[in-house]
């Protein structure tokens, strides 16, 4: 199927590819792999889509005929999916896309929803939702902790909110960051250069968090997070890491910890775009800059330098009219 | 409630001990943390035991009350009870053992079990089954591998056998080991020696085992054990460490891994107790050589050189007639 | 362990009890299952309680050593425990009531919580959460109705709300209840003269809810809330029920149909105490009329003339410097 | 895809539409859900299968892409699947048989597993497995009953062993079927004429059966699951009904039921596919009657006088060389 990208965000993933971390990324390769766009042409073997549909293009593809696929678990599809798009092949940071296996990778989209919000059902939201919330197994009356308030910590923020945990405590370095997570609904937050564990147990009963989130993709993070769970706590990595971490094992073989990884599978997208439609997530916060499509090296810029831009999410659009 | 022991056994945490790698154990406690027993004399609380009952003492005591138990956690008791016979009480390798919440630390035993059978319920087989098995959600058609042959690692494989996995493969250096768990249900046995991911991945369809149970307490077999499970995979960590593990965030962040610890909570004990009456799980195996109570020293010499003696479980039996 | 009674409530099962609908309920017997009050006296088996704690007497007492209450299936104690007060044992709409199995059946409360409060939480909270929230399986984004806007049809609405439903919409015949349950929360209701099927089907995408709440107890809601779920939906039965009710099993063998029905565990009630606490729940709208311990044959008659009175919960209170 | 018809069976089922009990079947219509065969041409969408492939035709097509296909309830398709073949559309009792959505509906088979046992995971056994036993939740040690020992009763014994039952007992009227169910591994049998709560509670401890599973498809046997089941017991419907049951809410409202109804989806069918490959499901039992595919009158003939001729699943089969 082949799309026509209406608007487009960029990923701190596509950062890493620029700077060469991604080894599997071809030089010439076309960048980005979320889009809203309007379908142009479908393939032969497309019949529930059909050109002129508007549909979000999500950033994991699926084959959905694999083992993987029929488990739901999309983003380790053996089938030729999984994420490919603006990787394996070319991506949606373009006026056009071609997407496969177009009918369980992208999702019709009705007039509830606006561009800017369904681009953040892309990745941000249901990663930090799939990856973070539920594989964190959070629930009414716990402690939650997110390390890392960017646009996926802010996104755990926002989804764990779903379920109601008691303590809801967002730890970073930059204070506008938490004051975004303040936003977002988190009930605490906390300086990640004072003594993080420290302040998680006096926030809980003195035995830690129920569940840590890690949004941060540094070893450092990822053992505060292990650190400061209780006994029978779960630890669910979000971050995408460069390097090992060290588990310690010696202290915690006998803690009861349960600790997740994982890339999004996009099983949750139909219900968090639903939930955005009714207005239950307030993802319009996530955008903090708006370019035209034209605009791709400022607004790469601008999302690199999150630091002095305050920039969480940058929307890309392309002008009116474009459509053929 | 004061029990005579009947029969005890010894644990390779008591070894630790011995060695001085548990600092929580005060100079002069006496050691055990399993036995058969009849009780001598109750507590005015206790109502549900009585004089004569014969019972399985846990290895773990349980409150009852705590937040923990009131979730079954046992292992993590707040209210007092946890992993605390022969660790920070005395323990059960003696003629009579105090046991402390008896109802909700003790199970009473009917005449279709053995002493020798029971014992292996008193932390054996549930620490195998609750922290490796039910952990690691082991299910029927699955590929599972056990690393460490000896009495946990066994139980494990008797155990997981309960759930029909396709493929249960055993990895261990000693060629004795690998026999019994042949013995005990194995459909593989992997030689340590060798490459180990490699052999898995040969047995499975390439991507590795659903499920890897860590039964020796070392790095190197943890992170073997993270390696060769597939995306989506379980690593159920059982063995008890000495020293921290690295985890292989750069490589695993991405592979939907779910890696869990854990201390026995014997909340499984009445369950496995019945299945041990009935037949379904043959433990008698477990156990390779038999004492007199009296002798001690010789039954942890037989036990701590299991290279050369072939120990798994030993057991101590009292003499007839001694219950007053 | 004995408790002077500072405030309870009136359940609707006692209007049951008093009608001759339980004929377990012997002659003379002291009614009432929820109070607040404050430990007069321990027995020698209590230690984690003591003279003058503030507690909470939950309607269900648990033995906290069988089978069942090893589970957390407090309901279905096997050991002199369940709903025992007010019904087998002389229960606490009284001056004074003895609570057996005392730190197992009652809850120590903060100064963080009314007496009010915390009595919502003795009975009507726990029930319309464990026995209809959780196990119908409420999650975000779901469609649940909840049929009946009694005080567990509203608690109901009040704990679906903390897993974030899309819809929740409520059946009653008053309208004055159906007033109170979008107070409560509902996003939709639905007068009970009406097609209720047909509306629920409107409000969900033609194919049903995800989950049916049960809150009234006859045949005919029942029905309604069975046929009212969409394939692979659950129907939570809450409502005590005297008759028999028809399943359709010629129209749903095939439509993938989980029913379920249970009797409060009170398993959740430390988790609901906190949210309270916290202020995740508003339970204070439950509460309609409030009379002196001794006008409980007026608070009964308001309790039990709900159709003219409004009534939801009536509190009795004792009146202040009473404890010995 | 079309594919060569090599083997197929008969359904209860397609009896039930001879009878006209299914008005959806229209006259004409070739009936047939399962066979074994060989692909002779596919559609141009069809990127995994190919002419000569070998494969199991499934009961249940699935398009793949609706919201209940992408939750593995391929039963319940959307999309223009679910159970069609032999009811919507032209089945598998034919020389050849026009398969839609093919990569998602059927399943290429190695040379380890026969015609004869593959056939019998078309439908039997994961309705028996899906619907009957992990419905039912059975669990290691668990008591589970099977009412009725037809076909998919047994397959429902074969399959609950999977998980370790220590007691598993099947309740019918006819002797030869009891005795099939101990061949096929029941740990007891029951005559249906007898007492058979009283029975199924002598089996237990007086508390009643952890799983009833029901296949009969009719209201006595319904309900008799629902009396036999211990307070949270499960009781898993797996029979075809064509008449409502009465529920005794009266009785049952208190007691934790959970009760389950469902079209099997066949999501686990490639997991059953290679335990059957493993042996560890001995499906050749359910085999009693051969026939050549032309003999189609002789072998309903058969199969509904199950009564005399002892019939279980009659195989009829394509002679050889008959593929294009």
């Amino acid at each position: 199927m082949v799309v026509h990208v209406d608007a487009v965000t960029i990923c701190g993933t596509d950062l890493h590819i620029l700077k060469g971390d991604v080894p599997t990324v071809e030089p010439g390769r076309i960048l980005g792999h979320e889009a809203v766009g309007t379908v142009v042409e479908v393939g032969v073997g497309v019949r529930t889509l059909a050109a002129g549909d508007r549909v979000l293009v999500s950033c994991i593809t699926s084959c959905g005929r694999c083992s993987y696929c029929r488990q739901g678990r999309y983003g380790q599809c053996l089938g030729g999916g999984g994420w490919i798009l603006g990787h394996l092949i070319d991506g949606t940071q373009a006026q056009y896309v071609r997407v496969p296996f177009a009918e369980t990778s992208t999702h019709r989209l009705t007039d509830q929803i606006t561009d800017e919000e369904a681009l953040m059902v892309a990745d941000t939201l249901p990663t930090a939702y799939e990856v973070g919330v539920l594989a964190g197994r959070v629930g009414p009356g716990q402690s939650v902790v997110v390390v890392g308030a960017g646009p996926i910590g802010l996104a755990a923020v926002l989804t764990a909110r779903l379920f109601s945990p008691a303590v809801l405590a967002v730890v970073d370095l930059a204070e506008s960051r938490l004051a975004a997570a303040r936003g977002a609904g988190a009930t605490h937050t906390i300086d990640a250069r004072s003594d993080v564990v420290a302040q998680v147990k006096a926030l809980t009963d003195g035995l830690g968090a129920d569940v840590a989130i890690e949004a941060v993709g540094i070893a450092p993070t990822f053992e505060t997070c292990v650190e400061m769970v209780r006994p029978g706590g779960h630890v669910a990595n979000v971050g995408v890491h460069g390097k090992p971490a060290t588990l310690h094992l010696e202290r915690d073989w006998i803690r009861d910890l349960t600790i997740t990884t994982g890339l999004v599978d996009t099983r949750t997208t139909p219900t968090l775009l639903r939930m955005v439609e009714r207005g239950q997530l307030d993802v319009a916060q996530l955008v903090t800059h708006r370019f035209d499509l034209e605009a791709f090296d400022e607004a790469y810029e601008v999302f690199a330098d999150a630091g002095h831009s305050g920039a969480l999410k940058v929307v890309l659009t392309a002008g009116t009219g474009q459509v053929p």
